[in-house]
């Protein structure tokens, strides 16, 4: 049987590794890496920079895929992330079949946590349910950049006995503040969409590249630093030539 | 100063702990370890374990203290968490004062994550605010059991772009399933309030004991297995004297 491990990697500092993440990338022969876009020079470094610094035999290989591209020509979100899925099931198809003897070990090294806006588990199960392949796989969890944001701002995601909503963007920007939740953690936006929620009393922890060295943090009342963190996500994004950035809204005025 | 970590260590497995978290075990001077309920035994031999199993210079101190407790006899739950916050307050107040020298670096240790459903930066933050004592403190972020559930069943919580929402038993059971989103993570939920979803149409992924030797997963139909579940659940809970589950409830049908 061939065995594959999806690990999380954490959402930036190699010290978010586990130590089961790291007993996983020592039980791997192969890993399979397939990074994109304008970030994807640093994504690939820092993980070679995880296999070097964790592995102890370094008989291991690493085999760079090309990955498909997310159209973003106006065709709808979701119609192009199952397009582009279904492309990066043929390429995970490949590398399982021509990477990976039987009774060998690959691994995907997932940013964050696996189950948290990341496709990998998904494709998996799709691979196997359609039968010409035959393989078993296993889930590392790792630190989400939900809780690397939380951490670093030292901030509690609810209120107590209260729930809190993981949302992205494009929703809040569709369907503003969750009707159900005084707390919403909000990823994937890429249009600065809680400019829209200004004049609604909401505090905001945001965060950009949190738990790396180009972190940046912005904490307060969301009507004062909206604009300072407009500013400062565009200076950044420009800088690095791309950006990751996450934010918790919350409520004011709930009694905690 | 004063320093204090509030360290995640994951929700069960001790490999769950991160480099970081292992880092700060091995700065930190004391450890603060105060459980309670029928759980305790088990929860603080796991603390111990820890730290014996993770730090080098075995010089460090264990202060165990008396762990209030949360008033059960029918007052309203937020009222009752307000007084054991503020009784917790008083037991933290204490041991920062007595137990922690100017210079030292004390540890609390808290299950899973500590920004879900956790009082330990709440009640640093208003110790801090009252201005009577001073000290740094610090959030290491840990595994929380809702990755640790979605890790074991190998299940995504969101579907493509969409919402997941983190909520509390109590609030189901009252709200039923959260309006906005098409998946709920379900904790601190001692009623089976999934029960009252039958006939929803919804898939559930149950877990207790998530990441410990003791593991119970269910999944499937949520109109299939919730007999079962409420049947495993009583008889772990019986068996073990308590139970702690977590469970991720999905809509079927949605087009993934
Ligand atoms: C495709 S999702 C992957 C999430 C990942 N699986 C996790 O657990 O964090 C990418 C989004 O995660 C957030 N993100 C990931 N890493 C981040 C970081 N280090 N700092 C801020 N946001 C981050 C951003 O919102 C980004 O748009
Ligand atoms: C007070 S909350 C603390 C949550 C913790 N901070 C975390 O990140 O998981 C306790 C609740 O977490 C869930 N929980 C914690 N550990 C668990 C485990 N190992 N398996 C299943 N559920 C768990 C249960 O729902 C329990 O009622």
């Amino acid at each position: 049987m061939k065995k594959i491990l999806i690990i999380g990697i954490g959402a930036g500092d190699p010290n978010y590794l586990t130590v089961q993440a790291i007993e996983a990338l020592n039980a791997a022969d192969v890993f399979f890496v397939m990074d994109k876009g304008p970030a994807k020079d640093k994504l690939v470094a820092l993980r070679k920079e995880i296999c070097a610094r964790f592995i102890r035999d370094p008989n291991y290989r690493i085999v760079e895929a090309e990955s498909p591209e997310r159209r973003r020509d106006g065709v709808e979100y979701k119609a192009a992330v199952d397009e582009l899925n279904r492309d990066k099931q043929r390429v995970f198809e490949g590398l399982i079949e021509s990477e990976l003897a039987e009774g060998q070990c690959g691994a995907f090294l997932v940013w964050g946590d696996p189950s948290l806006y990341d496709s990998t588990i998904r494709i998996l199960d799709t691979i196997l349910a359609e039968g010409r392949l035959a393989f078993e796989f296993e889930v590392i969890p790792g630190i989400s950049s939900v809780q690397a944001l939380a951490a670093k701002h030292r901030v509690p995601l609810n209120f107590i006995g209260q729930p809190v909503s993981i949302t992205t963007g494009r929703r809040l920007a569709e369907h503003g503040f969750p009707d159900d939740a005084n707390s919403a953690v909000v990823m994937l936006d890429a249009q600065n969409a809680y400019t829209q929620l200004a004049g609604e009393d909401l505090d905001i922890y945001w965060g950009a590249y949190v738990g790396t060295p180009d972190e940046i943090l912005v904490a307060g009342r969301l009507d004062d630093v909206k604009d300072e963190i407009v500013r400062v996500r565009a200076q950044a994004r420009e800088a690095n030539g791309w950006i990751m950035d996450t934010y918790l809204l919350r409520k004011r005025g709930v009694k905690d």
